[in-house]
This record gives structure tokens, sequence and C-alpha cells, in this order.
């Protein structure tokens, strides 16, 4: 639906408003990567991509500011970044090769044509960077209050089965690759330092803090998923993987209920990682989360974190088994608290920044 | 990122912010349309689309409060109607035939569960009557200050080449497949009758302006784009194709640039519609415009509107030739206003409504 009433006033030169669609977008697409399974990229109806396996691996997942990103703290850069690199570890996580992106971005009309060039040039980097090969097909670009980058990725299982989550058996290793908890604790610091005298989100403050703490901070804010390992996992034989998004104990539970079993991790593999409790609850790490057939040599950067034992085993004669509201993760054997994650409707303060 | 300010106010019950993410869910999935060509349909990092061809159709619009929508105009049901139907429109613009959608969704924390139930089924009602056998996949929930609905559609070609946008040639027949002009007429029977005293965006303004126009305001706030007459056309050899988004003046003008040919629309086929000027400047009708070699029977609802002509050729002697900001296109060989659609950046004037 269009809108017949004429803008208010005439908006500045360099932004979206100023310089309109069509000059925006001849700006932002030759930023864009490209993808090596493109048949027929952007400038028609739609897009044509390359299915060699005749299936398709397909997620999607919006950064929205607010509740996803505060512009103090990230960069547009940033976020062009963690849009691609979230969604090629969904891909990852189920064995596929992440082969294109379609990008649908809605931003305020007083966003500088420059900003929408970073984004689309964090989105190359991070392709560049996790997925080879792997660019954008397509997209859309819309006018909105509130800044939106809703992305769609594509994945090719080459010929293997999907790894899912309800895979996992009695015996199997868990194992994780990629950090657990750090992301959180970056954001903690961001919280904690990267605001000012009046606790707001401040972009010299954030500055800062990311110099005296570049490696969490740069976990929360560009995150690096060890895409390939996805791959690694599924050739491996992983029986169960997913996308660390929500922390390990609710993303561990969904597998543990997904499977119909328990996983009982070991305590001192989690204090290794060295974020204390944040290993267990901590979310948006992007970390790969797998089960391997016991005695599987575990690839890529994958490290034993616990084993899957069957509902009423061995390590879980405190717990009843798991199901809905029943204990389906353990750490050395004990029953732990199962929450994390975070809820987005019941928890978002409204604030932006 | 998440926000570790608690919300300020404990939300209403029946909304999002009151259910939570999960409990919504749970609401909304079940009245989401199946995919027959899922391998792998929601609940995992991602899904599994069939793609038997060996190529997949892939296109993304989102649709925003504000510049898209009001919401004093559109309910819910609409509103997961016309953004299934716009996307289809863009499959079938390909010659390909939908077979899947991702519907990432942002809504305030404070939108009746009831709404998205409603957008939920909008969608399914979309597919079952333009495109029976496609269905949601995937998608996203997420909260923003601005209720955004991202769709990405997939499509299947079926063996045939894509139908492109810069394939006509001269003496091609120039046809239409949908209404010209009707969706922009139902957009200015709201502004006129749809309001209230202040000229505000009206509920009750706006049911009373359905009940008298109900074709015309049909057309804008549900359309029904002929998808089936999509595939026809790939079958019967268009040798160019595009869903009619910006009026059939720019979009014309598209086909023409692409190809390097010029189209010479026939003004008595043109007023048949009965849209006066809106015919050829109107935007939103998502019809099918398509060029056909000389002597094919047009499948479908395809009506004959004009003819493809060569630059400089006889129906040209007024105009220069295609090429930027040269004329494109004639109506009964003479150049018209290629003017119309709708720049979201330059001419949205901020309400919302």
């Amino acid at each position: 639906m269009t809108d017949a009433v004429p803008p208010p006033a005439k908006p500045a030169l360099d932004t979206l408003g100023g310089v309109g669609e069509i000059a925006a977008l001849a700006r932002i697409v030759p930023r864009l990567p490209a993808s090596g399974a493109a048949v027929l990229g952007p400038g028609d109806d739609a897009a044509v991509l390359s299915a060699p396996d005749g299936r398709v691996v397909v997620t999607t997942d919006m950064m929205i500011h607010g509740p996803d990103f505060r512009l103090a703290w990230s960069s547009m850069h940033d976020l062009g970044f963690k849009a691609a690199a979230t969604n090629l570890s969904d891909i990852a996580a189920m064995g596929a090769r992440p082969t294109a992106l379609v990008v649908a971005l809605a931003a305020p009309a007083s966003t500088p044509v420059a900003d929408l060039e970073a984004l689309a040039e964090g989105l190359t980097d991070a392709c560049a960077a996790l997925a080879p090969g792997c660019g954008v097909v397509g997209g859309d670009l819309s006018v909105s209050r509130t800044l939106t980058i809703a992305v769609t990725a594509f994945g090719d299982l080459e010929g293997r089965a999907p790894v899912r989550r309800d895979g996992a058996r009695p015996g199997d290793v868990v194992a994780v690759s990629g950090p657990l908890g750090l992301a959180a604790q970056g954001l903690a610091l961001l919280f904690e330092l990267g605001v000012d005298s009046e606790g707001e989100p401040d972009a010299t403050a954030a500055a800062r803090a990311r110099a005296e703490h570049p490696v969490p901070i740069a976990a929360q804010l560009t995150p690096h998923p060890p895409i390939a390992d996805g791959l690694a996992a599924a050739i491996a034989g992983a029986t169960a993987m997913l996308d660390l998004s929500d922390g390990l104990a609710l993303d561990a539970r969904r597998v543990a209920i997904a499977s119909g079993v328990m996983i009982d991790l070991d305590g001192r593999a989690l204090a290794a990682h060295g974020t204390g409790p944040l290993a267990l609850s901590g979310g948006e790490d992007h970390s790969l989360l797998a089960t391997f057939p016991p005695g599987v040599t575990l690839p890529g950067g994958f490290a034993p974190i616990g084993r899957v034992v069957a509902i009423g085993g061995a390590a879980g004669g405190e717990a009843g088994g798991a199901g809905d509201g029943a204990p389906a993760v353990l750490v050395d054997g004990r029953v732990v608290d199962e929450r994390g994650g975070w809820d987005p409707f019941a928890e978002w303060s409204g604030q932006g920044g």
C-alpha cells in the first residue's frame, strides 16, 4: 500500500530518503557478495538458485533494532556480519554447505546510504570468512521506523541426510565446536562498560570496552560460527546437531527432549571454557553442539563435553527422565537448572540505543 | 543481542508479551499451511525443501506497518493473505510453480496472539486460493516496535527455463492477466472514504467503504494474482514476463529496457479496464505482464494489450529508442509518461494508522 501524503520535509542528501530506492540499490548491490550457486542473480522478479542435490536447506532469522542490537554498540558492518553469520550457522547445523542468502532490509529514510554500504560489506566479509562461495542472490529494500534485517539462508546437503536434533542415542559423545558463554560475557561487558553515566548505551564507552575486552565483545557483535565444522560433523556421522543460540542448558535440553534421551555434561570440560555459569546459560554463541557415536574421531574444532544417557540410566538416578518439564540435562550426573535463553516478548524492555 | 533490563510493566495476558514466544508459536504454527515440498518442516535449525528440478526460484518481500499498510484498513487476515499473494506472484512471474514460503514476523509485544493466528490463517487462505500445495516450511518470530512481515517464497521451474524480463522481441504480442489500476483505485477510495473527519485512517469508515466498493478495495487489501497463469504463460512460450507491482507504464518500461525494444500499448485495450489513467500508473495490481511470440494462443486469463516494436521501428517514429532516460513505452504509437511506481524512501510521509 502506498502513501498519498507527501513527506513532511526534504530529506538529507546522502540518506535513503534523499537519494531514493533505485540510487541506493545501485550503491548497495555492487558491495554484496556473489554466490557461486546463482543461476540467475538479483534484478528480476525472483532469483534462481542451483540445488544440485534435489533438496535445499532453508532458514530465516530477523535482527531488529532494540531487542537485537544497539546502534551505539554495533557498527553497520557488524550488523551485516552478524546477520549473515547467525543464519549461516543454522545452515551448518543441518550439516549443509551454505550456498546463498536473500536479504530484506528495512531502514528509516534518514539512514545514510554509506551505512547500508557498510552493512553490505559486513555481509560480504562474513561470507568470505565463514562460507566462501556463498553470496546474496536477491533481496528487498524498504523504509521503516525500525531498522530491520531479515536474512534467509540456503544450503546444499551434497547428498547427505540432514543432521536433525532428534537423533542422539545413549552412549553417544556430546561435543561442541566454538565458545560457550563468550558472547553473553561480551554482552554483559557492554551493559557494564559500554554505557554513559546514566546507564544508556554509548558509542565512545563501547569502543573503549571493545579495546579492553576484544575477544568476548567480538563474540557478541561479530560471531564467527564454525561453519565448516557443521559439514565435517555430518561427514563424521554426527547423530544430532544444533546451533547454540539460547545457551547450552536450554539447547542441550532441546536435543535431549527431541531424541528421548538425557544429556550428561562434564563439569570440568565446561569449567575449561572460563566463562563460569555463562557456559551453561549464555546465549548467542552460535557454536555447534553435536552428538557422535562412541569411538568416532571428533572432527575439526569439536571437543567432548559430555555423553548421552538413557532416561532412567546410570547417570539419571536423580532424574525421572526427559519429557515436558522433566529434567533432561545433567552436569556430572546432577540435574541442572535448564533455564537460559531469552524470550523477546516477555523480556525486552522496549529500549533502543 | 538480548536485553538485561526487565520489562517496564506486566503485559496483558493474551498478547505476545503475556504468553511469550514458545506459547505464541504453539498457537500460530498449527494455523500455517503445510507445504507438499517439505522434506523437513518447522522445528529444527532449518527446513529442507524438495527441489526436484535441481534449481529453486527464490524471492523475498517485506510488508511494514506505515509505508505498506494501515491497521485501520487491513485486518491481520488481510495482511497474511497479501504477504503471501505478493510473493507468490513474483514466483509465478518467473514461470515457476510456488512450492513453499518462510515467514519472519516481528510484532510489538502488545500484539494479541489472536491477531497472529489470524495472520497465519490469511497465509493459509492465500496458499489455498492461489497456489494449492504451497505452504510454510519455516520462520522466525521477533519483537519490534513496528509490525513487519518478511516473506521469502520458493518455486519449482519443472524443467523449464525461467521467464526473465529481457526476452521480449519485436513482433511479440504484449498481454496481461489480471486487473490494471484496480488496486490503486482501491487505495484512492480508502484515502477518500476510509478516513475520519480529520483525514486519519479509520476502521469504521473503511468497513463502510469496503461494503460500497468491494472489488477495488479487495484488489488493494487482498490481491488475487493469477498464479496459475504464470505457469501457463511459460508453457505457452512467453518470451518475457513480470509481476505488475509498480504500474504498467513503469513495469513495461523495465521489460522494454531489459529487452532492448519498445512496447506499444493499445489505448482501446487499456480503456477497457475502466480505471482511466490508473491503468498505466497504478501500482500493486500484481497482475502478470508477458510477451508472447506472434500467433501463440494466449493462455488462461491473458488478454492482448499491445505489441513489441523495434527501436526506431514503425511505431517508434516519435521516439529515439530505448535506453536510460529514452522513451520505451508508447500508447498507440505516442510516447507516454512513464512515471508511476512509488519510492518508499522519498515518498513515505511517516504516517502510521
